[in-house]
C-alpha cells in the first residue's frame, strides 16, 4: 500500500502543478486517509506541486501515523490546517489551493487571518475526489469483500423473516450478522421497510411487526477496510399477490438493463435511464423518485452521482450502485439494489445474491 | 415538544432581530432539528426576526415533516438552502444571517451567486448552538435515559471481563447491550483500550486479549431519543499492582474534584483547573493530554469546551462530561468520566456506576 499511496500524492502533486499551484492544503479527512492510510479525526495535508508532502495530526495520532505512512514526514501538532499554512508560508508558497467543499466559511477567515503575506488560498475544487473515483485493485478487493459480507449477512438472516417479527429486530440481526463475519460495522443505517413502508425510500426501522402478504425492502451494507457496500433487497412474506409481483418483475428488468448498461464509456445518464425508461414505459415514471446509484468506495455516496441530470461517462475500475425502486403510498414499493464495478470487460457484480422474487 | 421548540424558534427569531437580521438561514442539520423536531439528512428552517418560520426539506421526509412540526409550512424541494434564499429575496429580506460554520465555502458561492438582487448573506456566528447549551426538562429526561441505558450496559459486560477476551469483542458486547436495552445506536465508536493500550486515549478495539494485570478502559455511551450519553470506566482484571492503584486513585481524586467544581457560576477553566491541578501536583501533568470534557446533547461534543484554554462560565442546566486521564506511554492509562448537570442546588450526575476501582 505505501507504492499505491505514494502514487496516489504524485497524480495528486503533477495535478495541483498544472493547475497553477504551488500547493494544495488537503484538509478533508476521507481525502487525508485515501492519501496517506491515516484515519484520524483530525489531519490535514500539504501536497506541493514540487517536493515531499507534509502530514499534519495531533498527539493522538502520531503513533499511528508513524505506523501506518511512515515514510512521510509529520508535524504533531492539534491546529493541523493552520501548522501546514504556517509551513507553506515558509516554503514559499504564494498560490495555495484548498478544498472549497470542506473548508466552511468560519474556518476560511480564521486561515485566510493567519496567513503568510503574500499566500494566496484559491479554491481548487474536488481534485482528489476525481483521483478516488477510479479504484486500483486493492480497493476493488476490499470492496468485493465488504460486499461478500453483505451478501452473507443477507443469506443468515433470512430465516428470520417471518410474519411478527419486526423492522427493527431485522436490522439489528444484520447489522450484528454483519459484524460477526468481519464488517468494522454497518456501512450506513439500515433500512427495513415492511408492507405500506416499503413506499417510504429512507423508511427508518421500526416497531411494524412484518405480516403475511407484505413485501419487505432490506437496503443495508457492510463497512470493511474502509470500504462501503450498499445492496438492496425486496423480499415477500407468505404470499405475494398479482400486483406486487408485477412491480417486482418491473424493477427487476429496470435494474438489469441499468447494470447491462453500466460499461466505460456509457454517460452516467444514459445509465440511469436505461431502468427509467423501463419503469417510465410501465407508467411509473412518477414513483421512482430517486436517481439510478452512485459511486462507493472510502464514502458511501462519493462520485460518479448517477442520477437523470448527471452528466460524465463512466471508466474502467468505478464502482458503483444501480438502484432502482419504485414507490406506491400506501401500498409499499419494490427496490433491487447490486454494488458493481463498470469494467472493460463487462459489468462486474461484487453483489451476487440472486435478484429472483423470494417468498418467505 | 410543540410548544418547547416554538419557544426555540422564539427565543432565536429575537436574537435575529436584535442583531440587525432580518432573517436567519439556518442549514445546520442538528439545529433544524433542534428547533422543529425533523431529523433530516436535507432540510433548512429560514427563521425571520418577524414573522412565521419557513421549512424546507426534499419528497423523502415530507411526510415525516408533516407529523413533527405540523404547525411550521414547510416547502418540499430538494435544493433546501436554496429554495429558502430565494424565499427570503422574495419577501423583501436584505440582511440574511447564516451559519458559516455550516457552510462551505463551496456552498457559500453557490448562494451568493442565486441571492437575490440586494440581499446581503451574513455571517452570524452559532446562535443555535448558545441556545443549545442549556437544556430544558424534556431533554435533561432523554440525557438521563441515555445514561441509564449506558450504566445498565456496563453491569450487563462486567461478567465478560475475564483474561482471552478481545477489546473487539468487548466493545461489540457493550453496544449491543446499548441497543437491547433501548439505545438507538451507540452515540459514539466504543474505545477499549487494555494494558499498554490504555495510553492510547482514542484506541480503537483490536484484537488484543485481555491479561490479568491489565487495565481496561472502556469509553462508550448510547444514543437516545437524539441524545448522547458519554461514560469512562477503568476496570482491573485480576490482579491490580500497586502504581496501578495510585494511578487510579490519582485520577478519581481529580474527577471528583471537578464534579465537584462543575457549579453555575464556575469558569470553565477553573473546572478543568479543579482535575489537572491533582494531576500536575502528583508529577503527571504532561500525561493528561486533553481537556477535562465538553458539553453533551444532540451532538457528542457539543458547547461548552471544557478545556484548560477556554473562557466561559457554567450556567444551570448545562450537561458536560468530566473525564480526567493519565496515560503513560507503554504501560497504560486511566481514564474516569461521567456525564453530569450543573444545576444550582449542585451537579447533578447521569452517570451513576460506581467509581471504586473494580478488580474483575
Amino acid at each position: 500500500m505505501e507504492e499505491i499511496r505514494r502514487a496516489r500524492r504524485e497524480r495528486l502533486a503533477a495535478w495541483t502543478a498544472a493547475h497553477d499551484l504551488d500547493a494544495l492544503l488537503v484538509t478533508r479527512l476521507v481525502n487525508v486517509r485515501y492519501l496517506t492510510g491515516l484515519d484520524s479525526s483530525n489531519a490535514a495535508l500539504l501536497v506541493p506541486a514540487d517536493g515531499p508532502p507534509l502530514l499534519a495530526t495531533d498527539g493522538r495520532y502520531a503513533g499511528t501515523a508513524a505506523r501506518v505512512c511512515p515514510e512521510l514526514e509529520a508535524v504533531i501538532d492539534r491546529h493541523t490546517a493552520e501548522t501546514l499554512l504556517e509551513r507553506a508560508g515558509g516554503a514559499g508558497v504564494r498560490r495555495l489551493g484548498f478544498e472549497p467543499h470542506a473548508v466552511t466559511v468560519e474556518r476560511h477567515t480564521e486561515l485566510t487571518g493567519k496567513a503568510a503575506e503574500g499566500l494566496e488560498l484559491r479554491p481548487a475544487g474536488r481534485p482528489v475526489e476525481e483521483l478516488r473515483t477510479v479504484k486500483d485493485d486493492a480497493e476493488l478487493a476490499l470492496l468485493a469483500e465488504a460486499c461478500a459480507i453483505t451478501d452473507r449477512a443477507f443469506d443468515a438472516v433470512l430465516p428470520l423473516l417471518r410474519p411478527g417479527v419486526t423492522e427493527r429486530e431485522i436490522a439489528i440481526a444484520l447489522e450484528r450478522r454483519m459484524v460477526d463475519l468481519g464488517a468494522e460495522r454497518p456501512a450506513f443505517d439500515s433500512i427495513v421497510a415492511s408492507g405500506p413502508n416499503g413506499a417510504i425510500p429512507h423508511h427508518r426501522p421500526g416497531d411494524r411487526p412484518l405480516a403475511r402478504g407484505d413485501l419487505v425492502t432490506m437496503d443495508f451494507g457492510a463497512l470493511y477496510g474502509g470500504y462501503h457496500a450498499d445492496m438492496t433487497r425486496t423480499v415477500a412474506i407468505g404470499a405475494v399477490a398479482g400486483w406486487q409481483r408485477d412491480l417486482y418483475d418491473l424493477v427487476r428488468r429496470a435494474q438489469q438493463a441499468a447494470v447491462d448498461a453500466a460499461r466505460p464509456g456509457a454517460e452516467t445518464m444514459a445509465v440511469d435511464a436505461a431502468a427509467r425508461d423501463i419503469i417510465k414505459a410501465a407508467g411509473h415514471g412518477d414513483d421512482f423518485t430517486h436517481g439510478l446509484g452512485h459511486g462507493v468506495g472510502l464514502e458511501i455516496h462519493e462520485a460518479p452521482l448517477m442520477g437523470y441530470d448527471r452528466t460524465g461517462k463512466l471508466v474502467d475500475r468505478v464502482p458503483i450502485t444501480a438502484e432502482p425502486g419504485v414507490y406506491l403510498a400506501g401500498r409499499g414499493g419494490v427496490r433491487i439494489e447490486d454494488t458493481l464495478v463498470a469494467r472493460t470487460g463487462g459489468p462486474e457484480l461484487l453483489t451476487t445474491t440472486t435478484k429472483d422474487l423470494l417468498v418467505l
